[in-house]
């Protein structure tokens, strides 16, 4: 079994995708991280969904989570308003996470070794440059386990 | 809104419960990782898929992939024999991850700083010992956005 056969297709983001839009994207699919292209249009990182709440909730509040209490319950809108007019590029970590990448004709236990090094549950499979779609951890366990 | 309104229900494991069924239910159910609860029943940690790969390849594979291409395609189904015959106990990482934990009470606020200052997509909601279900940080975004 190799990578070409169980990479599914996986919404991407550019640096100047909307940090909202970033972030409904996550929400309405159910995802834990988004594959980030750079302006070239080639693979570059992978935003998880907790820097997008790392962006959104102000440091002290993070350093003492009780602070948020004060907010309220309504002011949980605030975590969209501070992701409006702000962009993907400004989302992205000071070091970026890499994007974990491996060839269309890499096995199974390739891919699963990369994930296990890496701690990662997201690889991408890149050919020429391009990205034919991802292979999630989930994904690859559901095709090796043996069935109950 | 409270955890308690957003909380969903989340399959548990206990340390005794087989490491391939733990995996199957991963892959089932599409989790990126599981709620491991203890011996008495009362919330642990928790289990991140990746952890599941880490104990299934031998590390001198993780510390080079390349290795894992000598084992062909149809060794993937070593994966499952791996695990087979291993609890949950013996895949847990040295030092266990953190189960984060909220109250029934605590605001939506509350629960995104801790996801945002601990790096996790899950919390635990807990009552008197007793887990009532998790927020997952895709579930918290899809309550707190604006509608497009």
């Amino acid at each position: 079994m190799l990578a070409r056969e169980i990479a599914v297709e996986f919404p991407t983001v550019t640096l100047d995708t909307g940090a909202l839009e970033a972030a409904r994207l996550m929400a309405d699919q159910r995802l834990p991280g988004l594959v980030v292209v750079d302006d070239d249009g080639q693979p570059y990182s992978v935003l998880p969904g907790s820097q997008v709440l790392n962006f959104a909730i102000p440091a002290y509040v993070q350093e003492d989570p009780s602070l948020a209490r004060v907010y309220g319950e309504a002011a949980a809108d605030r975590l969209g308003a501070r992701l409006d007019a702000h962009t993907v590029r400004e989302l992205m970590p000071e070091k970026p996470h890499e994007l974990p990448v491996v060839q269309p004709d890499d096995t199974v236990m390739e891919i699963a070794a990369i994930m296990a090094g890496m701690h990662t549950p997201l690889v991408a499979v890149v050919e020429d440059g391009e990205i034919l779609g991802v292979v999630t951890l989930t994904t690859l366990l559901a095709r090796v386990l043996p069935p109950a």
